[in-house]
């Protein structure tokens, strides 16, 4: 399998679920401010027409989207990882609403708009404003409870994806002692260590590479 | 199976579900703006602390919330109506990138600022900044198919009602003539058509109903 990616993106939910997989993924970095792959400049909208990761290549070279789909396929491959439930069974609808909660109420209701620069201030003011109502929802989930479910799953990959970005946008957890535990725990586990520690330094270039044109254009 | 669901909203998906499923499912309207059910004045937040619909109550009483998870779910259990492809294969995976691609990148990336009263004008114009590069990758999609998949699934029952939604915020699909000429094909089914000339008159009444107190203040 080979992982479309950008660095600290949602495409890193699949990484950590890779990761626990135990899969040997390849994993091609995506300039996605220039819709290109980083090492080889290749077109990204010929992979994606939408421009988006995660992309998923399957070993039989079929193109999987969106990450919910992603995370699902992902953990079907690997039954022995324990990363969703059985397909077929309640507890698997239990993990959808999950992935379609943490996909719909939280990555693209929240933080598509704090991250886009597209987006100004008043519509980075209406996502805010969202932000309280679902992760009271969360913390009073993660109430005693370790895991959104009864065990480690493709939605913990996703929704400590999202937590990390909450850093990124100063938005505390400070009032949701359960979700700020929660997110200590993850953030301990060693896929997401592995993961992290391999895209936050290829984060950093980014940065620095999309800074460069401007600091030139300044200097 | 009850449905917990709002006139229009996106639970008229589900409504259009269980209509092809040929289910006698039961339908709890809920008035959304005071997050109670219109007949009993019940309290919906006890129901979907979210306050959201879709709600859907199996019969064995569990609650099951978010469109995509509500929809899969509905679908298998109807599997001869073949409203989603069998639970674990690649068919399935597809199908469940359509309800993300709708949930995510239209749903709440377009509709929800477009509808809520709580965005304003900078907001709804982000909002629809997005929508033509989403409405292009759909129409593509769409040449030479007759739905999102080989056959009418719940993502077809899900994109329809999405579709409806432009008619209220005045999105044009006049440049995109496979997208129309879907949306008109899906008027047409006979499940849709029942949903909505159910739903319509629900709407009309909580519009007047919203609409009363302001006209009584001015009055």
């Amino acid at each position: 399998m080979q992982l479309y990616f950008a660095p600290l993106a949602c495409s890193l939910a699949t990484r950590i679920a890779l990761y626990e997989a135990g899969f040997d993924a390849g994993f091609v970095e995506v300039d996605l401010k220039h819709k290109r792959t980083l090492a080889g400049g290749d077109d990204f909208f010929a992979v994606n027409p939408m421009g988006q990761v995660p992309v998923l290549r399957t070993d039989s070279g079929e193109l999987v989207t969106e990450n919910s789909a992603v995370l699902q396929y992902v953990a079907d491959q690997a039954p022995h990882a324990g990363l969703a439930p059985a397909a077929g069974t309640m507890d698997r609808v239990r993990l959808q609403q999950w992935l379609s909660f943490i996909g719909t109420e939280l990555h693209k209701g929240v933080f598509t708009a704090l991250f886009d620069p597209r987006s100004d201030a008043a519509a980075k003011s209406y996502a805010r404003s969202k932000v309280d109502a679902r992760l009271t929802y969360l913390d009073k989930h993660l109430v005693d409870r370790e895991f959104l479910m009864d065990r480690f799953t493709v939605a913990d990959a996703y929704l400590t994806t999202v937590l990390l970005w909450t850093l990124a946008t100063g938005i505390t957890l400070d009032a949701f002692p359960n979700l700020l535990a929660y997110r200590r725990r993850m953030m301990d586990r060693a896929s997401v260590q592995k993961a992290i520690s391999i895209e936050r330094p290829l984060y950093q270039a980014e940065q620095q590479r999309d800074a460069a044109p401007a600091a030139a254009a300044a200097g």
